[in-house]
């Protein structure tokens, strides 16, 4: 790892002491189109408006006025951690503001710090759950009270506020600060020897530690972190593997337990490691990280297994019909995984990330971001009501997008995350910048101690493979280009006013190193072209099946577009794998037979014979874009003929 | 359906007033020995002082001491459900009184059924939980409550009670009828229009209105059987399915919900139908069954493919790994199938009973009969931890059998359903007998009005295929012997003093109908050998995979008995499907390769050739006792190369 120094404190979600990479924050780096600029417009415009109606509707923001006038418990709403939905809310704010310094947002934002502010106690605490009359007593539940964790959303949106808008003077950092504090007081060294349930506060005071400068918060991120596996927490039905309360994160194999959990746990434990020179804890992360990639994960990047306890199955447990994949669990991965990133600068991290932004993140909010889903499936058996959209669902029922949830951590999540997306389109190095992510954007920053990097990205990735990187400034550095792990056969061109030279380029980072001249432009050309995608033989629920895949997105088959064939389900449908996926007028199709329906009266005797049957082609959708058109049954893994 | 007039009332756990059969009580049918036999000795001895012993620890006998020293609720042990592992065990031991006619046992039910009677209000209600000062009131958590869940395992012990010991005076079916009428006039005509959260009530109803002749109880039965599905049940995030509350019986066109409370919903509807002369409610549940059958249900006869809810899955959902297949799902399978098979004789019922008997009850309890498996999982990919035999485990975490849980339904279902196993061996018509499980066994009844049969069944079925059952008494009858759905090849032989004659019989029931003489011998051969068989193509969860069965008997490769090849775990071993199992020194043997270990850091890429594995022979275990011998990983369903 080598030291990176840092002029100014980017505008960025994660910002470690050092590392391989050094971040970019929302004055260096900007999506301005395309595919991820149209996510982030929806974000930032309907997204948002949805979650703060909702915030106030159901009670969520209007118990930290009830908690001020002093009237809880009595009118309070929602479920032990509401509040770190408005926390949630407030940070994806505070990125949308330094991103388009929209007045009407920075309004909404102060406002509702106020009313955040008006409800913290006077020693620092703030929960609108505990610690009054009639309320239990604060810090008596950590198992599930999620006190912690509440504050852990609060420090993460005051430093993506003071980061984006220093010395705003609106007052969040001062809040987050006394509340930080109290925890330290309290669950430092003599105080409470004990963790959260729900791994988050970690995350937010290593992060507020970096920010203040403030040695006390690092420590108590140590802390928090090392005790997990310490056994404090009760023991569960479930096991305290749940909570990550099993083992020592430094000797686990891999993520286990509550996936969301795991992954801010392993995050923090990644900003300990770096922040603290804990290198031995940054390799059991990295191998923990690797494991749990190889043999954990979805092939959108999902992540969760189980629905019963949102978790983690054993290795090889990946069904596609019960998968989880909780969207806030592909956020924590994201979050995991971009500090790894960012530590060791290796292109796997990144590729990771992509796919589970695609398959995962895209795949929750509706094309109209108003609706969310909470657990991502990649089999659906039966079609789906559609949610009331005036109505709050439960948290994984349906096979269509709600509004809301009971437990509605997701959809604020994934405001915060595309609000603060263009932070993960590229990375500096000690002496050049590699992109990382493939949307039109600009890149304005200065590297290796004052080379001035002003580049220009255009592309219709990932609907067309060709990245276009327009050099603004004449100076000497080293361009990155990410080739993901999917793209053999991608090949690097670099136009200038020596010509043109094109070389292909191997899975990893495609470096350029030249004395730039201003117009020079570097191409990616990657072959986006659709791939068969075959499981380990390892993962069972998916043997003899295989998924297609284009570009960076995992396709799915839908039974909406089986209509033209006169089947209304996905269920008997097999591919014939002998027949190569084509692009035709903007989809892409394969080719299919039906099996012959059986209606045995006991399912367990001789085989079907699928052979005679008669083969046709059915289009594939993008799977970020299954249920939009109503519902379905879908498939992402198709049999094989 | 027929009338079949019934002269005594039979000591069996169901006695519908009509029906294609008769069922015999223990006074008719006997098992003397064999794999039954066993079971049924070690469930009476072990088995029923093991659960004794942890009804006394655990304070769920001596909640209702404290319940008429009137010191309630201080000092309650246990959930909410805790008297009906009580009220099962007394059940058990009335069989097992009925069976054994042991003393010792008589006076253990005897000093039980006191303490339960002392514990019941002046007005009929009993309960620990409910309806004292300090506890909530009674009936008004109907959906969790379990109090008329409850009830209905107290009415089925002392229809038990009464039928094998009828007048014995120890009060229990004082205690059941006063208990009855209370809950007759609450939710009666006019009373609370609403239902338990979890059926059972409606068949102990049922029973009791048969031994009592009360039709009020009938009627009670038939308005809780019926208030299913108009949602008088409060909305839950796993939807109103969970407790059948989401359609009327009538209507729906499978068990769905939770998979116990499905199946004593089902059985105590076919009572009501039976009972009451509803055909087309007997043809929905008929259509129901069937389709559960059909494409709800492992290969083992298990039912529940979600832990979450403990619930059936959608159609096609049946995932080995993560099973349910809760052993109180299969009694439930077993006393719906049952109830169908009187009304309507038809085989395939008992094919079912077999299979759920040998591969899920038998399943749970451990040969010495003191640890039992809640949740009977089919494949296995981590080895367990063997349970604390002194302590209580969480319900369905341990991949090892548990002495005991926390939610611990099963050890007293396992014991009540084999100490009432005589039962299910054999059943009469109107002019003969049907054998339907082949067990040593006596058979003394009148059939037709006065037609004397005595049989004995000789046979060391399921090690062997071949079944002599040889009459003793000069008579005119039908003998109808099972043959299985699987028996494809069976014989049937006919031995008396005119000589031997042989035919070759399909499934469903092989009959000979002649003057049998004194001695005469019926013999049925069962081609028990090994047999594969392919699962639907459609329960995707298993594609590419076969079973290996022998017999009724489902098999299942076990780690333990790879380590003579080197190998410490099952998942990379694949069938070489071409060469069929064999059996050999006692153990059915197949032919497997190993695929070779792929370490990819990703693992959707391109498949792993296995064509050139070398291959071996290795044993099966009957799955039944699957970690009998410490902790391994263990599949069913094998893939195939």
């Amino acid at each position: 790892m080598t030291m990176t120094s840092t002029t100014t404190i980017p505008a960025a979600p994660a910002v470690p002491i050092r590392g391989a990479l050094r971040p970019l924050g929302q004055t260096e780096v900007r999506i301005t189109g395309g595919f991820w600029g149209r996510r982030q417009r929806v974000n930032g415009s309907a997204t948002l408006s949805h979650i703060e109606a909702r915030l106030e509707s159901e009670g969520w923001l209007p118990n930290f006025d009830l908690a001020a006038a002093g009237t809880l418990p009595e009118g309070r709403r929602g479920r032990e951690f509401s509040d770190s939905e408005v926390y949630k809310y407030l940070e994806a704010l505070a990125w949308e503001i330094g991103r388009t310094d929209d007045p009407a947002l920075e309004q909404r934002f102060r406002a509702i710090v106020a009313r955040v502010a008006a409800a913290q106690e006077p020693d620092g605490y703030l929960d609108t759950m505990f610690g009054r009359p009639g309320q239990d007593a604060r810090w008596t539940n950590l198992e599930w009270g999620h006190e912690l964790y509440c504050l852990g959303h609060l420090f993460q949106a005051a430093v993506a506020r003071e980061r984006t808008r220093p010395g705003a003077g609106d007052g969040l950092i001062d809040v987050a600060r006394r509340a930080a504090d109290l925890v330290c007081d309290v669950f430092g060294p003599g105080g409470i020897e004990s963790i959260c349930g729900h791994a988050e506060v970690e995350v937010g005071l290593a992060e507020l530690a970096r920010l203040a400068g403030e040695g006390r918060y690092l420590e108590q991120a140590r802390l928090f972190v090392e005790r997990h596996g310490a056994g404090t927490l009760a023991e569960h039905e479930w096991g305290r593997s749940y909570y990550q309360d099993d083992v020592p994160v430094r000797d686990a194999e891999a993520l286990r337990g509550h996936a969301v959990r795991a992954n801010y746990l392993a995050a923090a434990a990644v900003d300990v490691a770096v922040d603290a020179g804990d290198d031995e804890l940054l390799d059991a992360l990295r191998r923990q990280w690797a494991r749990t990639i190889a043999r954990r994960t979805y092939i959108t990047g999902g992540q969760g297994s189980h629905h019963q306890d949102e978790a983690f199955g054993d290795d090889w447990e990946l069904p596609p019909d019960r998968a989880y994949s909780e969207t806030c669990a592909s956020i924590g991965s994201i979050m995991f995984t971009w500090r790894l990133f960012l530590a060791d600068g290796e292109a796997r991290y990144a590729d990771l990330i992509e796919r589970s932004l695609y398959n995962v993140v895209e795949t929750s909010p509706s094309a109209e971001g108003t609706s969310f889903y909470y657990a991502n499936t990649l089999h659906e058996r039966v079609p789906g009501t559609p949610a009331d959209p005036d109505a709050t669902s439960p948290r994984a029922a349906s096979s269509l997008r709600a509004p809301w949830f009971e437990v509605s951590c997701c959809p604020p999540n994934v405001a915060r995350t595309f609000a603060s997306l263009d932070s993960y389109v590229a990375a500096a190095t000690d002496d050049g910048i590699r992109l990382l992510q493939y949307a039109p954007s600009e890149v304005r920053t200065v590297v290796g101690g004052g080379t001035p990097v002003e580049l220009d990205v255009e592309t219709r990735y990932p609907e067309d493979g060709l990245v276009r990187v327009t050099v603004h400034a004449d100076a000497e550095f080293t361009l990155g280009l990410r080739v993901p792990g999917w793209a053999s056969g991608a090949l690097l061109r670099v136009r200038s006013a020596d010509g043109v030279s094109e070389r292909s380029v191997d899975p990893g980072f495609a470096e350029v190193r030249r004395s730039f001249a201003e117009g020079d432009v570097v191409e990616l050309e990657l072959p986006v072209a659709p791939r068969i995608s075959v499981p380990d033989s390892r993962i069972d629920a998916v043997r003899g099946c295989v998924a297609i895949e284009r570009g960076p997105e995992v396709l799915a088959l839908e039974s909406v577009d089986l209509a033209p064939a006169g089947l209304d389900d996905v269920a008997r449908v097999v591919l014939d794998a002998s027949v190569a996926p084509v692009e035709r007028d903007g989809r892409v199709w394969v080719r299919v037979g039906v099996l012959p329906a059986d209606e045995s009266a006991w399912p367990y005797g001789q085989a079907t014979d699928a052979s005679s049957s008669e083969t046709f082609d059915v289009p594939l959708v993008a799977y970020h874009d299954w249920a939009e058109r109503g519902p379905s049954t879908m498939r992402v893994f198709l049999p094989v003929m």
